[in-house]
């Protein structure tokens, strides 16, 4: 009833973008958020206010080359109890170059919440890993 | 467009339990995996496999004392770009005594994948915040 998904299967899933989750280690410990993203050439594309406790949080953490961050997906149908969820875990870094950055934004990364979430952050994924739960009794 | 919640409406928005998102510092580093979990008694329970993978990274994680995860549990409506969502940060540990076992256990928490997910885990908090997000253009 518990499926492993292999990664192609994973970013199959993800392409259409939506709501994920960051996790990373932060001021309080291990922090999970949800975002808006995209997956934009292999990597997940968010964008986040400059100077929020998320980005001094993951601004901290990128300063030291071996952090990294969690990346999760999922969809679930609640009264079925079946779904999948895929977890990206990877490095993470702010786009900075005006290259990059006209390159990201043209993967249409839309923060719900609107005004000034001018930063773009990028996951790149070292492990893709994904489940599928199907209910079958 | 952005509103912090506080603490009794955020344990109010999580109180039917379903599927919430453990993160946690693991072997792969910062993890994200959906649960489905109860709240009982102010505590988050879930269950997970003995000797999984999420098992033995907690176990290895919850030997030190010092070891915080971060539980969140989420609702949004895409169309309507409207929802909310809440982060709990604290310490887990494994039920193992009888007595909190007999406790639990009438959380009635039900794992979807059902079979031999025989372990019971509890976080208790020590931070909860949450936010909104209204659509208003």
């Amino acid at each position: 009833m518990l499926e492993e998904l292999d990664e192609a299967e994973c970013l199959r899933l993800i392409a259409s973008g939506g709501i994920g989750r960051i996790g990373y280690s932060g001021r309080y410990g291990p922090t999970v958020m949800p975002v808006n993203y995209q997956l934009y050439e292999g990597t997940i594309v968010f964008r986040t206010t400059p100077d929020s406790t998320t980005d001094e949080d993951l601004r901290t953490g990128i300063a030291n080359a071996e952090y990294k961050v969690a990346f999760e997906i999922d969809d679930f149908n609640t009264a079925a109890r079946t779904g999948w969820s895929v977890l990206i875990q990877g490095s993470a870094h702010h786009v900075e170059s005006e290259a990059e950055r006209a390159s990201v934004a043209g993967a249409g990364v839309d923060p719900w919440p609107g005004g000034g979430r001018e930063l773009f952050l990028r996951i790149m994924p070292s492990r893709v890993t994904g489940r599928r739960v199907s209910h079958t009794s």
